[in-house]
């Protein structure tokens, strides 16, 4: 057996497609979507993120702008945040990461209102995932959501292993799955015997942060495998989590890296911006 | 073997002691803890529970007020609960369950601000705990992360099933144990072969509702059981989700029901009341 490639790229496209239509007929009711991404100089590599935020906005028609803040007030830095999220015309925010560590990056990232918090951050989002009511639901979730929904993996009842725990994706993924009545179980850095925890999921999820870390011994036969991994091999190759070769013997279905996860990730907060508007 | 009984009302004893010396400080202080119930005539039953708190505040030395609201005036009641959140001589805001179907529930308790939100509920307190930074948990899953703690029953590396999946119980608590390092499964009707995931956990909590449902085919042997369920057996008797004495039979330790989640449950509350004030 060959598995089915989950291509990302193919669900991103359809979203984009879908957002450009959308922010067309916004603006023909005189209403200009725009995002503000609040930037730092502290991280190179991730104003490669920002710049290509920028140009995704661009080709969708959103307005972009940038604020790179003062690296060591916070105070002025939630203040900004604050008045950010009060103008009428500015409909998403985003907080760059990592920042600098002298910053409380929650007590940053909890000043943006819960209503233009696009990617999803904000503790009352968080918890409104708990009761199905969330303004936004943070990117990466959102987009492994979209890509289950996107091929039809049916999620009732089955049983969901996600290999991560943060705020950013293992946590508010399972509540999002919980909704979509699957059965979860959220594994870490201190589980024990991970391998046979992922053996028994009928749709694995992993977004561990090490290359061709999930093999074989981790994946069931004829299961569903979502790579959110993004690493750099000892070639500095770009692959995930899991051994793709591995994954398309025994799979049923399973997304690649590059042009899995991540490119979906990365349309979510506009998605939620244009959501946000029409809400 | 047979399993040791973990008594609620030996955990609750103790944080109860704790918290009227907590409260003699405090009014040597001049600081007057006070507790609000925002109530409704419609659900006799409750009124019992409200009847059971306010006996509880008195035995502490915690002032109870109780405010009657009208049932059908959503708009009153979020201004009513917004301006009590203002106050400062109110130091912590409940509202009694069920609420009559017209009211939009979840609206009423986000009312609720979060420094003052003793049951938890409110997204923000929800979200935060996924930050691990939550003002208030919720009194359930709270509970039992005090019996555990009180027996000293590790949770490290731990396969925690839930039975649960609500915003009450479930899912904030699943939250509370990946914080204590956990591999924590939520199970819910939903879950298809719910024995066979249950005879896995090293510590199984279920709060299902159904009188005698977990039974020894759901056990795993030497595994710790907390039974958050209240239920009425045919006979008319009190009893928890699990078959008491199967589980005496293959467990290490059991909670029993009465004398166990419940009484805890109930003085958590009082517990991030006082914990309130002293933050």
């Amino acid at each position: 057996m060959v598995a089915k490639i989950l291509y990302g790229t193919e669900v991103a496209n359809k979203i984009k497609e879908e957002l450009i239509t959308k922010t067309e007929e916004l603006k023909k009711d005189n209403i200009f979507p725009h995002l503000v991404v609040i930037s730092t100089s502290y991280d190179k590599s991730s104003q490669v993120y920002v710049k290509s935020l920028e140009k995704k906005c661009n080709s969708i028609g959103i307005k972009f702008t940038e604020i790179n803040i003062d690296e060591y007030d916070t105070t002025s830095a939630v203040e900004l945040i604050k008045k950010t999220s009060h103008r009428d015309d500015v409909h998403g925010i985003l907080i760059q990461s990592p920042l600098p560590k002298q910053f409380d990056s929650f007590m940053l990232k909890n000043s943006i209102s819960p209503e233009k918090d696009v990617d999803g951050c904000t503790a009352e989002n968080q918890g409104r995932i708990a009761y199905n009511k969330a303004f936004n639901q943070p990117c990466t979730p959102a987009g492994i959501v979209e890509i289950l929904k996107y091929y039809e993996i049916p999620t009732e009842g089955k049983n969901v292993v996600i290999v991560n725990r943060t705020p950013v994706i293992g946590k508010p993924l399972s509540f999002m799955l919980l909704n979509l009545n699957a059965t979860v179980t959220i594994c870490h850095s201190k589980t024990v015997n991970l391998p046979s925890i992922c053996k028994n999921a009928d749709i694995l999820i992993t977004a561990i942060g090490k290359a061709n870390f999930i093999g074989k011994d981790y994946i069931k036969p004829n299961s569903v495998v979502i790579d959110a991994g993004i690493n750099c091999d000892e070639n500095g190759k770009i692959v995930g989590d899991v051994v793709f070769d591995e994954a398309m013997e025994l799979c049923e279905a399973v997304t690649p890296v590059p042009k899995g996860v991540g490119t979906v990730t990365s349309i979510m907060a506009m998605k939620n911006l244009i959501e946000n508007i029409k809400k």
